[in-house]
């Protein structure tokens, strides 16, 4: 399906960097569903850059609901949100052309695509198409809300700095969702713009983790095979352009230790079967479990720096150094993090429109 | 699609611990891949118990082609494996039927299935399902070497001992693949072994990571969206229970580092584009890039122990200790190198016949 | 997904007219559903041939559950039926083995496999694999059943002879599906059969129009593009070897006519919308009206005759003359009309369980 | 997928009728192909409304190019058209929110979306939306063209005036993409054209009967199961609104028949295998077998008459009566017949792709 995901609830993408606009279009959406456009452009807000963390490419990210939307409630059928986009200065990218920038899709895509690529600003394959992704979550996250389901992600670690732990979790998350940068303690917070800072200052950038809570899920969501909870979500997060890594709970960093230690051990709780520990991220077996998600996604460095780097010029076949000259994020991790939630908020829905039916998430 | 994965090349699973038999439906094969059943046996014999390092359950893994193959070679319609259940001890299991084991999916089975779930060992949980994916895989591996396309994975670290690193990745893999306990250092390979044991007599068991390669693909496989070549392969691999995190490259381990370090530098080398090192894993947005593609599986420590742990029986709601007597393994990790080679040969069969049509991995 | 169909209720096939077995999978099956083997028998003996308008071949068609069902339920799982092929005569087959037999796939065939297809007895093309669907189908008949949802077939033409019309849908459904020659009028059926046999003693084969009607569903199931009752009801049928149109209510016969005439008008009856016709099948816009479904299968005669017919060696490029001299049905019609229904309820079960979710058709 | 259709070139569709705009999203479109604004704008015109014989109200259909292109070329990326809606009146729909138009999906939509769907001028179920799909077909149907790959399809009956046959199938093919009225004998064009506006004059409507040819295809595209070539194309097919019937070669005309009159000898000619008839439409055994693809389509008269009708209210419950005095098609069949040739273009193109791979339709 490529560019397409999900199964009740499936989110086809569109647009390059550089295009007149990106887009989503969300097919299995119940009817019924309060679409609030403030809520939207907040959510948009977030993905934003800002501040001296980001780039200096500033987008409206004014949002047009083309379809499936009706006096303020989805109407069932297909909903299509575009962005246009606006602030392009394209004359930064026409003239690297044939330079594989390192890190990024450049050679890779010319491979695939013979060339007929649109290369500007990393095309279709740039990062700005995370802007519809983040609409259409926004849409899914309201409605997941309301049926008490809360998603948050925080900044575990950044530049070398360590984020504190989540402790409660679903206030947590309601902290987390007023914060631009979104940090549990905001003096790790501050010493990880910090180095982010440092590294603009260096030409340079930094990359970083981010770690995921969903809370209020029912247990027994997922598959045993093939679409389990963990595989549904990895597919739709490695995505993301920059995340290298998806782990559920402990994942790699108890994988080496023993079960009796990995194993979350089971109690009762007002009737309510919970584990002490979750190591396993609220999934066993593919399954949910009834804890609350857990998971990371590796966010690698912005590969786009402007220290000189060598690389190829790969329609000439040599060799050639390359100091990248553009506006560029010297981090991505912050930003980030609502691109998380968003399409975290798909799967979600997703697997809850197909186990319940398609009005569970609506007005009916 | 829930128990089924791929596009052009897809896998169908089917089948319980202790029902009549476990089987796969391959659909998408090119018709006139040579069916080699000495190989097929080969790869299951790498999955198998073995030794003291493994449960007690030997399962003869005889296998039967139900359809798809005819004179030797692969029809090109649907192929249809199935593997019989023969040692089966059920009686084990059936006492602790309302028992949640910690680490299984008992529990959210049950709320998913409210109760008609086979439950015996597991039932379609089990990883007795991935013997008929390893049997699948082996054809699809036999295509892809006839191809160049070479798949490998060693046991990176287990129990505490860490293995050494890929260097001549066509050599190692061609040696891993000769070896029941897949490791690049014997000598670690011993330690990794005596680990287990000790878990293994302290009623308790162990994890660990395992780390892939795969080296002959052509660049520019995969898709900016979705369908990149890390979601695919993470979804995929997130089946095999145990797995809980899937990283490509450098994945979490530089994730918190500076771009200048994490991007790999492309250089050419006799009229290729390479990259001096492999950070990214072989990906460049989505897409494979030529190099070689790298990645690691965080494999949980089995979670079936002797060890007293505390627990609840779900149905009658109320706490419990368990301590499970049946024959487990101490480690898996050893035994699941095969079945992730498996899925990754399916996944990059699915790619491969996606972008270049039904014919290419077969006889014409 | 090729030999795969459905979105939340999937099935897969599998299998050869002469290899060990054809069989089936059924992914996304409620949890609960009881499985009745002795109603899945009496499925199999309709499709079965019998007495002089079938073929010689006798199959005991014997099945077997291989997964998904658990104590006589459906555990929720995978569910895989094999049904073995026993009584096999390749011999009439291999001889003609470079033949394009009028009418079959088997020219086709090889342009597709390159020759690698298993063309005995039509191989994976063979009705022989209907026998798993049928199979798989009589599960979810039972389901729908107890859903008030009844499905029924009557031989609406053969050999010139026309059947009667459905007069009162469901006391009609349940009269057909009492017999093995599903006609309203049997005065009408014993002039079929007797066409038949004339076919037959002409070493002739003739076809014929099955009639479908679907009573108790709700309104509002399908989709308005892509995904319409009429699309994938369609699209399943056309599997069916021999079908070669399908038309909803009306359908061809009054296309040509006009609006006012084709219109079905809408009343209210005991506080219910209802149609006064039922031209459009029961489908408005691609959703089910609440109205019976009503659409017609056209069934060619069956393609194996004994006649002489034209034909060529299309491996040695040249004209020959076939006369088959194998064991053939001078007519499938009879016998394909409960390969419809079982199809028919694949569809409805599908649409079904993506609307109400997972739950809805099981136990609980 | 519900609003997406195909495998390896899927297309999305979105919009209303009144909405901003309709619009489609094409997915997995080779690299290279060169796009024609307008050959584009060329289709639309075949689809627009013309003279007496059509509605009075007049789309522009200006469209735009939203992703997908650059310099003139498809990039390989996902490709979005939209076609904003300008000439709207909504007034004439809004008055009758709760009647069921008789013949139109009003009720039905009611009952699946809960009266959240825009009803207006149909919404996501008006006819409009296959502006889009015509705009994106055209892309697909140059492409195709230069592969030898012929579509056309010309009104075999409308109004109780029947079409001749096709005779020579390209350069017939070729003459009716020049026509807006597409026939091949115009003197019959011009008697259903009078028996259109004697309709329209009556406050009535007609319907008629499409056929379609498709030469040049290579033999052996399509499954054996499920997705058979007619499967593909009926399931699409079925998506356009007044589509009630499809079928292949003699379908349901000849079913009656007999096997020695049904069966299409081969025989060689110039070293290729052909048919003498085609009465199987260019299908054996769901596969194309080389012979032009021949379907019919039974498109509905339009439901929307003047004329007084008898419906309910039923959102009040209660029976009414209606009469339709918007802008209304007297008939459709000459309109809809470039939407089934983009259908069917999209079709074909997706069964090539995954044949051949993607790079098959487009420039290298």
């Amino acid at each position: 399906m490529k560019n397409t995901f999900g199964h009740d609830l499936a989110v086809t993408i569109f647009g390059e960097s550089h295009g007149p606009a990106v887009g989503v279009v969300l097919d299995g959406l119940a009817p019924g569903i309060a679409v609030d456009d403030s809520f939207i452009r907040s959510q948009l807000a977030l993905r934003r850059p800002f501040g001296s963390v980001s780039t200096a490419r500033r987008e409206a990210d004014g949002f047009q609901i083309v379809s499936g939307v009706y006096n303020g409630y989805t109407t069932g059928t297909p909903l299509c949100i575009m962005i246009p986009n606006i602030d392009i200065q394209s004359d930064d990218y026409t003239k690297n052309r044939s330079l594989a920038r390192p890190g990024h899709a450049d050679y890779a895509a010319y491979c695939k695509y013979h060339g007929y690529e649109d290369y500007r600003g990393g095309g279709h394959f740039s990062g700005r198409i995370t802007a519809a992704v983040v609409a259409a979550g926004a849409i899914v996250i309201s409605a997941l809300s309301k049926k008490g389901i809360l998603i948050g992600t925080h900044i575990k670690s950044c530049g070398g700095v360590v984020d504190t732990e989540f402790a409660d979790i679903p206030s947590d998350i309601i902290e987390l969702n007023s914060k631009q940068f979104a940090v549990l303690d905001d003096e790790k917070g501050a010493l990880m713009r910090q180095a982010i800072e440092d590294a603009a200052s260096d030409g340079d950038s930094v990359g970083g983790v981010l770690e995921t809570a969903v809370c209020g899920l029912p247990a027994g969501l997922g598959e045993p095979w093939f679409d389990t909870v963990e595989g549904l979500l990895a597919h739709a997060l490695f995505s993301i352009p920059a995340v290298k890594g998806v782990q559920f709970g402990a994942g790699f960093d108890l994988a080496d230790s023993r079960g009796s230690l990995f194993n979350d051990s089971f109690f009762m709780e007002e009737g309510q079967v919970k584990t002490a520990s979750n190591n396993n991220g609220g999934v066993n077996g593919g399954l949910t479990n009834g804890m609350p998600l857990l998971f990371r996604c590796a966010v690698k460095p912005t590969p786009s720096i402007s220290k000189k780097q060598l690389t190829v010029d790969f329609i000439n076949g040599k060799d050639v150094t390359v100091s990248l000259s553009g506006r560029h994020d010297p981090a991505i991790v912050h930003r980030a993090r609502v691109v998380v939630d968003s399409i975290t908020a798909l799967v979600v829905g997703d697997l809850l429109t197909e186990r319940f039916g398609l009005d569970y998430l609506g007005g009916v």
